[in-house]
């Protein structure tokens, strides 16, 4: 090893991983699509192929067991790898799921997991098909690793955006974001005064977009019913603003995205301004909401603006002009892409 | 959660995995085997299947990075997994590699973590697709998956072995392990006096056995030549008793073992001596040698005999008998399992 010593924080995950994975080359003719996109591609047939996504949960990093039921964790892990299928226009078919934990988790916790997985399998229909168990030094930690298929010609990269193209999000933004902060509230107080009932009447819908996302299949059906095929997608894991930036990136584009056409839901608003925080930035920088974020052409329009699972928040421009939000009044700022960075 | 509380280290790893799986259901007929088997197996075509099989790797457990250098960590992580594809009898061609590590772990010392994964998909030939990447509380954690290929009628499964069958290894055994017992060794010595120069001339096999095994590729070329396709197969990761229990269990069988036909390096022999081990233990119970344990027809016997990388240690009984180890003066003794109990 040589002597000099970079700090991963300064690279952050994503300019982590192209630092690490840049000297790569393909060796294997099935491989369409390797890293860089929700999930990898290979050809499996002259028409058809796989497409396989993976993710890790980290007990302490991703979540935290004081206000986090095993069987939520377990439904979630699954969920938030078959968006990532769904992201790429795909059904997902199949999982595996490893996972470290320490000897302090007795079966009956493990059982209480696999039951949330379960769930999830049922509700998707994918099957688990394998995976590992192993012991952990400290906490749990979870991999899952998601399976599916797609027609060749369905498969939609985040790098197929083209100028003028319209940005559409499913659902509303913020909430998982917002339901996060109302739980670390309580776990807050908590931790001053253990006799205290947490306060978090009347947020269920926030506590459930945090602890039990789903993954947008319908977005999925709704596309082909309307004979829709986006030009680039991407799932919402880290903010509206960070997979812009993706979008942008790959596709050698920029956008335009106007702030009050930003799907928010009433309750995301109001914890937010309980909170202090623009409910806005919620959407924006905050993750977790596992929504879709696709551009399709202006000739889409009709089509999409009809659905009420979709809105049309922007537009895509040239590269030069960058990424900017158009505020209600009318005054361009430029976007900042927080996202999560784990390693801060 | 109930009240009551299972110790997992009373299941074990396989049993643990049969508590929490056996409740899963199959929804999605592409999906040949699930859990159980070296891989999972998914059908692509009317001949032709995918090949999944995933490994977790968490520092402390599987890896102590005072004597593990991280090029070869990197390597052997790889290894492990696509040793697990051709114990399928089935050919590697796609990995993702995911990780959690902590802030102490610079640039650098991932550069050469990948820089071992390069060259593991340079030599095997397989391409990186995808993973996910984290920070942890604690130490680094690898989970790589590994998919394959294989034509269906060629897949080897562990169920499938016969009475009469002859069970057959690859190379020698019992290397990794004593590799593993002199670096434990030198790191005891070290702790005592960190100025001692470590003791580890001449025994570089072991030590590369231990370090950076390579997967049995060339024994899925050799079948293949000699156009012999084994009844059962699995690969050698948790020691020889172990293996031939994951056999005997999913084909419903027994065996018995010639002790004297184990294959021993006599560098092996030599260090177990040294450390006061049963020589045939270290391969019985050691792990980690990625050697490939399968089981052919007697009408094979001459082509497998032939060949110098192949040894027929013993027969496949039936179920009654039980696996029995046979010494050299003749004495039958009941084979003990004991592999790897990540829990304990």
């Amino acid at each position: 090893m040589s002597e000099k010593r970079t700090d991963i924080k300064d690279l952050g995950e994503f300019g982590l991983i192209d630092t690490l994975t840049k000297n790569f080359t393909t060796h294997v003719s099935t491989t369409l699509k390797g890293v860089g996109d929700d999930a990898a591609v290979i050809s499996i047939s002259e028409t058809e192929a796989m497409l396989i996504s993976t993710d890790m949960l980290v007990e302490g990093i991703h979540f935290n067991l004081m206000y986090t039921p095993l069987m939520h964790l377990g439904y979630k892990s699954v969920v938030v790898n078959l968006s990532d299928i769904y992201a790429m226009n795909g059904k997902p078919s199949q999982i595996t799921v490893s996972f470290a934990v320490s000897s302090r988790f007795p079966l009956e916790a493990l059982e209480e997991l696999y039951a949330g997985i379960k769930k999830a399998c049922d509700f998707y229909q994918v099957d688990l098909v394998g995976g590992d168990t192993t012991s952990s030094l400290s906490g749990l930690v979870i991999s899952i690793t998601a399976l599916g298929t797609a027609n060749k010609k369905d498969i939609v990269y985040r790098g197929g955006a083209k100028e003028y193209d319209l940005v559409v999000v499913s659902g509303d933004l913020g909430g998982a974001y917002m339901g996060l902060q109302l739980l670390e509230r309580e776990r807050e107080v908590f931790k001053a005064n253990p006799n205290i009932q947490p306060d978090l009447d009347g947020h269920d819908y926030l506590l459930e977009r945090q602890l039990k996302p789903e993954a947008r299949r319908d977005v999925i059906s709704f596309l082909k019913e309307l004979e829709v095929v986006p030009s680039s997608m991407i799932d919402i894991s880290d903010g509206l603003a960070s997979e812009l930036f993706h979008i942008c990136k790959a596709s050698n584009v920029g956008c335009t995205i106007y702030d009050d056409r930003v799907p928010l839901d009433a309750k995301t608003s109001m914890a937010a301004i309980e909170f202090n925080i623009d409910p806005i930035t919620a959407a924006l920088n905050g993750g977790e909401d596992y929504e879709l974020l696709f551009t399709v052409k202006q000739e889409d329009y009709e089509k999409v603006a009809a659905n009420p699972n979709f809105t049309v928040i922007g537009h895509i421009t040239d590269h030069a002009s960058g990424l900017n939000l158009v505020d209600k009044h009318g005054a361009v700022v430029p976007m900042q892409a927080q996202g999560w960075n784990h390693f801060e």
